[in-house]
């Protein structure tokens, strides 16, 4: 179920959560001060600083990035990192479980399209239209398909076309990602805006007997660059194609005809087994209570997955690493989350809904980096309004590092965290500027050079004091 | 002969021509004022004004690069780029003839790379490498080379190895192109600095028996985006990785050994006839008397060539279409040139300087655009220094377009006129706004949505204003 639900609500949370960056400050007036004990001030200071000079975590996104590679759900690469962070996190002397999480592999295959017939064409030439398959895709023939190309702007323009003039045709929804409203701190709008065509654009299609689905690919790259992604499988051929490459053909069809040869081969293999790994810092008097840091093991296949999220997975490995480090000792436990699976179904974080579902009640907070690793801003936070006054304090520490903003919304901060969320328990993000992070997002430029090194610090530095506060404070947050 | 030299001489000219942004006012109190007839004036002004509200020359670029497409030299396309820009310039009443140049065929064939072993590589798996072929490049074997990669930082870094280090394996010359300097302005400059391992790079790696030679792409592209272009044949493969490649190869290599299979399958075919286009407005009272405005119809393969070149051969077109339409009758012939193989031998311009030998006295100013369409501030310009003087009023009708500085070089301003500079013909490019040009040359994101409009006006106004000038001025310019 979640299959389906999940990009669509990924998106429309974004959409919230992205589009402000500053706090408001209406309630503070009218609450008491909270204060914290001197010593978790002492510490949180102490992790806040330690995290601003480690390299730890960029030394585990470089080796899940450059050294295991692209981890495709279920592929070997994936099965690889499960592995090297299950045994780091034990190197840290942490309690590793790996919890099973079924899932099947998708392969990629075969990509490719030509326009073979258009407006002005040099006589016997082709061009190139560079394409990538979307995950719902099914399979073209092995020698590809070719038929005439219809270009809608949106799913109204689609729908007043009709079947008609759609059966047979591959449709190709031209809507453009508004770099415009990215540029200016709104990436979360913009993205939402245009990957409701990625998710649910073939379904359309299909809807009206088209022979496949394309899109203008969903992101800021100007670069010829496509995004893959999510979608919903609609039994039709269904891919992404540049913006260079949708305005190309947009244009031609302007002028009459044009003719696209596509071959998509994607191939579904069995489910194997695989896992989340789950790592405990055991805590020292509430051991049963948990607060969980995570970031999610599995990537697309195009790139190396560095941005999207070897970065979380780190941020949330340095966060017990420093308190390791600094012999810091968490009253509640405090567990890494290596999510499986976040990119093609989200099977990770059900199974670890399904396998907790007795224990929702002592998870006390629960933290996902899944949105690059740019300079935070704050947090983003599912939680009871009478919670965040105890949070200042901790925004304080974090505020020399621009960390100070509090940004409360009704969605789920992450997607992993989300039957959590929904099951009451106060969920988290980091408010990263994620202005560039739809350029590169699901494209084979995801690679380790666009992360900052600083940048990343002070995401662990942002994951480290909110997770020990929350594993530390003499209360818990009120749900 | 200048197939050698070609490309080394381009990127010194723009190591030169493009760090200069701010003319020189020195010569300005030291000599009388240049007044021009009123009429000329009034006609540059009528020129320039049009120029800026003219669309040609953007349906050019779009009809040169969406409905023809890619324009590599001999291919199909490009041939059908000649016959139609013959017919657009005998549409407007030009007197067109086809001048043979013989080339051969380049055909990329199949590029593709991946690191079979490596430190840290999860089992049973490899990983993919972007990479281009460069046109100097030997072919594999059909199924490809697999060794050992050695990087190195330099020429002298890869002679410090020596043969015993270098024989038999993959040299990867990780130079990077200084992004911030191209940003700041500089972008020949940082180009030039990073071009000669593109155009020598295979030469000394095959000097030291190198199985195969790679390199760090030449340009600014942060969207693992590999830059083609020509490079010495030395035997040997070769090839452009991306960046991002470049630093995977790298940070790998400096932990074990990298092991890269690597598969260029590039082919050359038979000498074709083929021609440049040459369109003459006939002057009105000296038609003997010459003035080139030029951009070349070739272009690379991976993109559609609008920043490289098609944006120069419409705003060329443009200039006489202008003319006609405010019908202007220029005293001196102006003479559309749409130049052949600029990018892989310069074939074009050598055949033009052996076919127009005798008349060089004749030829009273050349002008190439070879820069992009981006904002020109003024003009490159290889001339003696008492012809700038008379410029001056020229200038001036451009000075409300932001196009009035004029920088003097001692290299020719464009590669496709450098023959007839060297013979003594002053010789002019527009000084484009370059800080971006060399994050989409030579690569496939060198697409018409890389032309600004408004941008490209502004080129168009500019070279009619200098070609009108120069071909009605009373006098011509010193030699």
């Amino acid at each position: 179920m979640l299959i389906k639900r999940s990009p669509l609500l990924k998106a429309v949370s974004l959409i919230v959560l992205l589009s402000f960056a500053v706090v408001s400050s209406a309630q503070r007036s009218r609450v008491p001060e909270v204060v914290y004990p001197p010593q978790l001030l002492s510490d949180l200071a102490a992790l806040r600083d330690a995290a601003l000079t480690s390299d730890y975590a960029y030394r585990q996104v470089a080796h899940l990035t450059e050294n295991i590679g692209p981890r495709m759900g279920a592929s070997p690469q994936a099965e690889h990192a499960v592995d090297y962070v299950a045994e780091q996190m034990r190197l840290q002397g942490l309690e590793v479980r790996l919890e099973e999480v079924r899932l099947p592999r998708w392969v990629r295959g075969i990509e490719t399209a030509e326009l073979v017939h258009y407006p002005g064409q040099a006589p016997g030439t082709t061009q190139r239209v560079v394409v990538t398959t979307l995950s719902g895709s099914s399979a073209t023939p092995a020698g590809g398909i070719t038929t005439e190309v219809v270009v809608v702007g949106s799913f109204d323009e689609l729908k007043a076309l009709g079947r008609e003039k759609v059966a047979g045709k591959i449709v190709l929804f031209n809507v453009p990602f508004d770099k415009k409203k990215a540029a200016a701190g709104y990436a979360g709008e913009a993205y939402g805006e245009a990957v409701a065509y990625r998710a649910a654009g073939a379904k359309a299609a299909a809807e009206l007997g088209a022979a496949a689905s394309l899109i203008r690919s969903v992101g800021g790259a100007e670069y010829r660059l496509p995004h893959t992604g999510y979608s919903v499988p609609a039994g039709i051929p269904a891919g992404a194609v540049t913006a260079e490459d949708a305005d190309l053909i947009a244009h031609l069809a302007s002028q009459g005809p044009v003719q696209l040869h596509l071959t998509l081969t994607p191939q579904t293999f069995p489910e194997i087994v695989s896992h989340n790994v789950v790592a405990d810092l055991r805590g020292s008097e509430h051991p049963e209570q948990v607060v969980v840091v995570s970031g999610h093991l599995d990537s697309w296949d195009l790139g190396t997955g560095a941005i999207d999220d070897a970065a979380g997975v780190a941020v949330a490995m340095e966060a017990v690493h420093l308190m390791q480090e600094l012999h810091l000792h968490p009253k509640r436990t405090i567990r890494v989350v290596g999510w499986m699976d976040e990119e093609n179904g989200g099977r990770g974080h059900d199974a670890y809904a399904k396998q907790h579902a007795a224990e929702m009640a002592n998870h006390v907070g629960v933290l996902e980096s899944d949105l690059g690793a740019g300079h935070p801003m704050g947090f983003i936070a599912k939680i009871n309004p009478d919670a965040a006054p105890l949070l200042r304090p901790m925004l304080e520490v974090l505020r020399s590092t621009g960390c100070n903003a509090l940004r409360q919304t009704d969605y789920s901060p992450g997607s992993d965290i989300s039957p959590l969320v929904k099951a009451g328990v106060p969920g988290f993000a980091p408010m990263q500027d994620s202005r560039t992070y739809f350029n590169y997002h699901h494209t084979a430029a995801d690679t380790l050079d666009k992360i900052v090194p600083r940048e990343l610090q002070e995401n662990a530095a942002a994951m480290a004091v909110l997770a020990y506060t929350l594993a530390s404070l003499p209360q818990t947050l009120p749900r």
